[in-house]
Order: C-alpha cells, then structure tokens, then sequence
C-alpha cells in the first residue's frame, strides 16, 4: 500500500478523535492526537506541560496580532513569541511522524502543515449540535449549560488557531478532500465511509 | 430499501451534477437538476423560461433585502416579488418530487426545503481550485479568464441564494452529512463515498 497520511479536523464534540483511532486501527497505522506533544516535547527539549499549555489554543498575543491585522505565522515561520515555539515545535512533530510512515493525525493543522505531502487525506468531522451537547455531557461529566459553553468555546478556539496557522478556513468544505457528520448514521458509518474514500 | 432523499449541493465546476446523476442511476432512483424547473413550471403555471431566469439567483431585490438587513424569506413564506414567486414554485415542485418517493435534487435548497424528511442526506460536491477551471474550460468552452470570472460568480451567487433562504451557510461542512471533493480521487470515488454513507 502506499503511504496514507489522514488528517482530521474535527468540531468539538463530535466524535472526530474516536473515529480517527478506528480509522488508523482498521488501517493498522500509528494515530496522533495528543499524542503530538509527547513527541514535539521530546525533539524539541521544551516541556510537555509548556506545548500542553498552548495546543491548538490562539492565546492572547495571538489575539492580538490577528486583532492588529498583523501577518499570519506560516508554520515555517521560526518563532519569536512563547505560542510560537510551542506551534513550531509540533509543526516539526508534525512533519516527524509523517517522516516515519502512514498515519492519522488529529488536528494541530496537521492537514496544512502537510499539504504538499503525496497520499495526504484531510477529513474533516462534524456533527449535529445536540449530538455533540450529549457527547459532550457523558464524556466530561458537565451540566448542559457547561457543555453549551465548552462547545462554543473550543471551535472559536481551533477555529483561530487554524485561521491563524493556514491560509484556509476552519470546517469549510473546501479545506478538506472528505467532511462526513458523525450523527446521521453514527462513528462507525463515518469510519466506514473514511476507509472507503482512502481506497482512492 | 426505506426512503432515501439525497441532495447535492456543489462548487460550480466541482462535477455535482455528474455525481448525482451517477449516485440516481446505481440506486435506480430519479435524478433532478435543472428537470425541478420543468416540474415547477408545470405545477405552478408559470413559464419555464421566467423560473430559469431566476433559477438560484438572487436578483436586485434580494440583495437590496440583505443588504437592508430585512427578513430571510423562509421557503415556507408567500412571495410577493418575482423571486419569491420563483423560489416557491422552486420549493413547490421539490416537495413534490419527494413526496413521490427516493431520489437525488442537485441545488435548489432542497436540503433545506426537505430538512424534516427521514431519510434525508445532505451532501456537497466540492474540488480544487484548478480541477474546477479546467472542467469548466473544457465543458463550457471558455477561456481561462473566463472560468476563473464564472467559479467566482456562480459560486458567489449560489451561496447567497443558499443564505438567503436557508439558515445555514453554504459550503460549511456543518450544513451537510457528507462533503466530498472530487478531485482527489475523481468523480467514481466520490460517487462510492456516497453510496457508502447511504447504506447508513
């Protein structure tokens, strides 16, 4: 088979880390989500608390810029503020676990950062929004209102980071090669339709 | 086979109408495009040339209305303009196609218009950049400039009209089941895609 590297953008909630753990295990290849920050600590020296701190979060001089109109950083970009390091050197994790072979990579732009990569597939995971509410309220334990709040606030969040780092939008059709909703017909169909898509 | 209503919407030059005529004939369901104008027409008692000049374009009074921050006509709501005539007679004939059993409607807000049917999948057809040109170079026999000027507007225009009689924004993976693009894997691949999905 040649090299297969899927990556999944996926709204919060929606089922996009158990589907991408599915997908690499049908498919038998390695799978990054958190995962990524082990290894951007380990190249990098910098601590997995630090890169924890800042995954996938636009803080407040990332705000700013994009409130300035100041240029976007390209993931190429060397660093000079704190999130920059910290996107950097999972940019360079990134890049690393490609290096090593076929596998899933969610989020941490994964699908910009390897964009001019052969057998690159950059899905994209959503869901209805009482879907994702009640997916939210099992998994984290919180009250409705919690979760209401949860939701909103970490698609604006992946929403910047992801403005922020690429040049396309966050969860527009046309940033990715395959967008399938969770809810309609459950993870399982969703895999399903992933593996089939992969086939080429 | 219980009822299956798929909808297409699409990028112009994407392939949208050929995955749907594709998707039609191997679940033997009829396909409707431009063919809901011949319905409405007949249905309506207005003539098919006046519902083609309005067909999924919002002409001067629907800016002005978007513009002027009035009122999104809901598809269920009288027309009193021209294009209001034409969108229900559009929304008509949608309704009744469905009403008849399976099928596939290519655009027209019939995700939209049939948003509380069992049975609805919801998907949009979307491609790169540069596939798109070259299929509308190639088909509409066009030059570049003039492709390039045509995705602009067409797609412009459809995401309005989807705007304004819709609550939902055109092209956002979270307004669809499934999005597919064409042009990494080709139009049958998007096509398997599909048919997968909607084995549920």
């Amino acid at each position: 088979m040649a090299e297969l590297y899927i990556t999944i953008g996926r709204q919060f909630g929606s089922g996009g880390r158990e589907i991408g753990k599915k997908v690499a295990q049908a498919l038998e290849i390695p799978y990054y989500d958190k995962e990524i920050l082990a290894v951007a600590a380990q190249e990098s020296g910098l601590s997995h608390e630090f890169l924890k701190s800042y995954d996938e979060k636009p803080t407040n001089s990332f705000l700013y810029s994009l409130v300035m109109g100041q240029q976007r950083i390209s993931p190429g970009m060397p660093g000079n503020t704190v999130e920059q390091l910290a996107a950097n050197a999972q940019r360079e994790a990134v890049l690393s676990v490609a290096a090593k072979g076929s596998c899933v990579i969610v989020g941490r732009c994964a699908d910009y950062i390897l964009r001019d990569k052969p057998g690159l597939v950059r899905v994209f995971v959503c869901a209805g929004h009482d879907a994702r509410l009640q997916r939210v309220i099992h998994r984290d334990g919180v009250t409705e209102k919690e979760a209401e709040e949860k939701l909103r606030k970490m698609d604006k969040t992946r929403a910047s980071y992801y403005s922020f780092h690429t040049d396309r939008k966050w969860g527009a059709a046309e940033s990715y090669d395959l967008c399938v909703s969770s809810s309609l017909h459950g993870v399982d169909a969703a895999v399903r339709v992933i593996l089939e898509f992969c086939k080429g």
